[in-house]
C-alpha cells in the first residue's frame, strides 16, 4: 500500500473537521456584503496549504476579490502541473428552502450539507490534502505543483484573464488540474471533453415616475410589468428555440460522429426528473437532451420581479420591472457577440412607452474544448480507471468553468478537469451537499493522478 | 355666517393633529401582521365619532376586520342617511421611495404626507368633524344621520356584504353618502357618476422541486419564470386589447350620448403625464383616453416575481414565479363570471411542463352607476356648485367603491360618492399626501350637505 493511504486514513476526521471550518465561511462572492468572508475564505485557503508544506503561499490581490497562490518546485525534470480551483460560493438564497442553515454544515447520512460542499469547497481541498499526505509520508511530490485558488468564479472570474495576463511567468505550466469538476455517478468515473461558455444581462424597465392606482389610471398607463414580459417572452419560442437574432450564427453543426458518441451514453432522463422533480425534460426541437444540455447554447431568465409581491392584493400599475438573464455558451460563440445579439434584440422588442436599460452581468465566459488525447487527460483517465475499475466517459458539460479557456488562451495549456462532485448534489440550489465516500476518494485520487502526471508529462 | 363656520375655524388646528394621529396608525388591511393596527384605527373613529357627539357608537365583529357604527337619528321627518368610508390603508411599500416615513404624517407646504391622507383618512373625519361642528352650534343635525366605516375597503371589502345583510335594519336610510372620493381640481367640483368592480388572481407556476442550475440543466429543464412570462403575454394584445376570451362579452357598448358627454370633458393628458411621468398615454385602440379609464374594462399586473433577485448574479434555472393580477370591470360585467374566464384562459396558456395554480385574490366588487338626477346627487351637486361657483362636472371614474353596489343592492339605495381627494394626490403609490385646504373645504362642504339632503330628501 502506498504510505500516502494510510496517512489519509490516519487524518480522516480531522481533514473532514478542516472542510466544516471552510463552509463555515459566507464567502458569496456576488454579494458585496460578504467581501470580507471571500477574503476570509482566502485566508483560510492559504494557512492551510502552508500547514499542508506548500512553498510560497500568498494572498494576492486582483481588481476584485483576492486570488491565493503557492507552489512546489522541487521536481526537477517533472512537468509543472497548475491546479485550479475556487472558493467564493453561490448566494444562499432561498434560506427558507434549507433544511439546516446553508452555512452551518451538517453531517448527516454519509453527507455534508452546506452552501459550497460539492461547488467547491469539498473540492477545492482535495488537492491540498493530497499533496500534504505526499509530502508528509515521502518528504516530496511527483511532479512540480503550482496553485491558483479565485474567489470570482461564482461571478465569471472577472478578475482572472488580467491577473494571469500580469503573472505569466509565475503560472507558467504544462498543464493545469481544475478541482471544478464532478463524476459521472459513484460508479462511474467521467472526464469532461468540452464545457460551456457564459454571459449574461440584467433589464430593467421603466413606465413611470412611481406605481399607479389600477383604478385611477387603468386603461391608460402603460405597466412596466408587461412590458417586460413582452420582451422577456419574444426571446424564446413555446418549444424552446431561441429566438434572438444571430444567436445561433457561430454555432457549428454537430458532426454524425459526435451526435454518435452522444447517443451512446445512458439515457438519464428518468434519473434527471427523479432529482429534479421536473415534469419532463424538455428543450430545443431536433437535438437529444445530451445535445441540447452539452452542445447547443442556452438562455434563461435567473430571476424576474417588479411591483407588490406581499401578503394579499395591493392594486397598483408598478411603474419598474427588472430581469436577470444568462446564456450558456458552445464552442465558437463569443460573449461579447452575443450580448450584442440581446442588446438589439431587446431594442427591437422594446414598447415604445417605456424605458429599458439593458446592463451586461458577470464575467463573461468562453467555452472550452480539450481533446481526449492529450496526456494529462490520459493520466487522469488512467487515475480513475485503476481507482473505479471502468474507463471514464468522455463527456461534455453544460456548465462553465471560466478558467479553463482563459489558461488556454492567457497560458497556452489544457486544463483537465478532476473534481468528485456529482451532478445530484444541489449545487446553486438548497441543501447542497457532498459525499463523504467522494471526499475520501478524491484524496486518493489526486495522491494517484500526482505521479501519473509525473510519468506522462514532458520532461524537463 | 353659519355658526358651524366659525367652530371650523376656532377648531381648525385641533382638527389637523387629531388627523396626524389617525394616519399614525398602520392599518393595512391586506398583511395580516398589521391586524391589530386596523383594529386600532377602528377604536380610533368610534372614539372620536363618540366625541363628536354621534351616538350608538360601536366597533362590530365582522368575519374579517371590525366595522364601526354610529348614529343620530333625532330629526324627525327628515331622511336618513348613511355615511361611508374606510379606515384602512394600501400597503406601504416600496418604502425607499417615500421622502419621509410612510406612518410618520409630515405637514409641509401646505400638505399633509402620509400613506392614507388622501385614500382615505383625510376624507374619513370630514363628516365627523361636521356632525361635530352641527352639534356643537346647533344641538342637533338637519337630518338623520347613521355612519358605516368599514376596514376591509383596500381589500375588497368581503365581509361588507354578509355585515350589511345581517344588519338591514340598523343600516336602513333612503341615501348613502361615501366620503370616499375626490374632486376634479381645485378649481373644478365634481360627482361620480359610475365606479369601476374589480376581481382579482394569484397565479403561481412551479417547475422543478428547487432551482436548478442554470449550466448543469440548461436546455433540457423548464424555467418557471418563462412559462409564467409566456401565461402573462397571453393577456393582453400589445396594442393594450384584453384577449381573455369572452372578456368582453358583457360589456355594453358606448351610446352615441355618452362618447359625446365624454368628449366634452377636458383633455388631461398633459396633466396626467405631468403627474405620473409616463411617457403616453396608452391603451385599447378605438377608445379614447377618457373611455379607455371609465368605461372599459383592464387587465393589470400588480406584481410579478421569481428566482433571484438579488445583488449581481445567480445562474438559475427558477423553479417557481408568482404573479398578481387585478382587473377593473365596468356595468354588466361580473367579477364571478371574469374570473372563470380568466382561468380558463390561464389553463389554456399553461405550458404542459410545469404546475400551475390560479387562486382569487382580494374581495370582488361590482361596478357602479347612479343617475345625475338622484335628489341625493342634486344636493350634492348644489352644494358644490355654492362653494366652488361652477357646477359639477358629471364623471365616471376608473377605480372601484365595492360598497356602493353594495348598497344598491342590499338596502335598495344609491350612494353620492362626496369626497375631496384629488387625482394627483398619490393615491397607492409613495408619497401619498392630501391637501391642507380640501381638508378644510371637506370639513364646510359636509356641513352645507347635511341640510340640503334634508332639504331635498323624502318626508318621514
Amino acid at each position: 500500500m502506498d504510505r500516502w493511504s494510510g496517512y489519509l486514513n490516519t487524518h480522516k476526521d480531522r481533514f473532514l473537521g478542516e472542510l466544516l471550518g471552510l463552509l463555515r465561511i459566507k464567502s458569496v462572492s456576488t454579494d458585496p456584503a460578504y467581501q470580507a468572508e471571500v477574503r476570509g475564505a482566502a485566508r483560510w485557503t492559504a494557512d492551510r496549504m502552508h500547514q499542508a508544506g506548500i512553498e510560497g503561499v500568498r494572498v494576492m490581490e486582483t481588481g476584485g476579490h483576492p486570488v491565493v497562490y503557492g507552489e512546489w518546485l522541487h521536481a526537477p525534470g517533472k512537468p509543472t502541473v497548475l491546479i485550479y480551483g475556487h472558493f467564493d460560493v453561490q448566494p444562499a438564497d432561498p434560506l427558507q428552502l434549507w433544511t439546516s442553515p446553508p452555512f452551518e454544515p451538517l453531517v448527516r447520512d454519509g453527507r455534508v450539507y452546506a452552501r459550497g460542499a460539492s461547488d467547491m469547497k469539498g473540492n477545492l481541498v482535495l488537492p491540498i490534502l493530497a499533496c500534504e499526505a505526499w509530502l508528509q509520508t515521502e518528504g516530496a511530490l511527483p511532479v512540480n505543483v503550482k496553485f491558483l485558488f479565485e474567489g470570482e468564479e461564482e461571478i465569471g472570474s472577472p478578475s482572472l484573464a488580467p491577473f494571469i495576463t500580469d503573472h505569466r511567468e509565475l503560472l507558467a505550466c504544462d498543464v493545469a488540474v481544475s478541482a471544478d469538476s464532478a463524476q459521472y455517478n459513484e460508479e462511474q468515473p467521467a472526464l469532461w471533453v468540452g464545457l460551456r461558455g457564459l454571459c449574461g444581462v440584467q433589464i430593467g424597465v421603466r413606465s413611470a415616475a412611481t406605481d399607479l392606482h389600477s383604478g385611477v389610471m387603468g386603461g391608460i398607463a402603460p405597466n412596466a410589468v408587461h412590458a417586460l414580459v413582452r420582451i422577456i417572452d419574444s426571446l424564446r419560442s413555446p418549444d424552446g428555440r431561441i429566438l434572438v437574432k444571430g444567436f445561433y450564427d457561430d454555432v457549428l453543426p454537430l458532426s454524425q460522429a459526435e451526435r454518435e458518441a452522444l447517443a451512446r451514453l445512458p439515457d438519464d432522463t428518468a434519473a434527471i426528473k427523479r432529482q429534479t422533480g421536473i415534469r419532463a425534460v424538455c428543450g430545443e426541437p431536433g437535438f437529444t437532451p445530451l445535445e441540447r444540455n452539452w452542445v447547443r447554447p442556452t438562455l434563461d431568465v435567473n430571476g424576474m420581479w417588479g411591483g407588490f409581491q406581499g401578503e394579499g392584493s395591493k392594486t397598483i400599475i408598478p411603474c419598474e420591472a427588472h430581469a436577470k438573464i444568462t446564456c450558456r455558451l458552445v464552442p465558437n460563440q463569443h460573449p461579447e457577440r452575443i450580448l450584442e445579439c440581446l442588446k438589439a434584440h431587446i431594442a427591437a422588442h422594446s414598447p415604445a412607452e417605456v424605458a429599458v436599460s439593458v446592463s451586461p452581468m458577470c464575467g463573461h465566459a468562453e467555452s472550452y474544448m480539450v481533446s481526449p488525447d492529450h496526456w494529462g487527460m490520459a493520466a487522469a483517465g488512467h487515475t480513475l480507471a485503476t481507482l473505479y475499475g471502468k474507463a471514464p466517459f468522455h463527456m461534455r458539460m453544460g456548465a462553465t468553468v471560466p478558467v479553463t479557456a482563459l489558461f488556454l488562451k492567457l497560458l497556452g495549456v489544457d486544463t483537465v478537469s478532476f473534481g468528485f462532485g456529482m451532478d445530484d448534489e444541489q449545487i446553486h440550489a438548497p441543501d447542497e451537499f457532498i459525499r463523504l465516500s467522494n471526499f475520501e476518494q478524491g484524496q486518493r485520487a489526486f495522491c494517484m493522478l500526482l505521479p501519473e502526471l509525473g510519468l506522462r508529462g514532458p520532461a524537463r
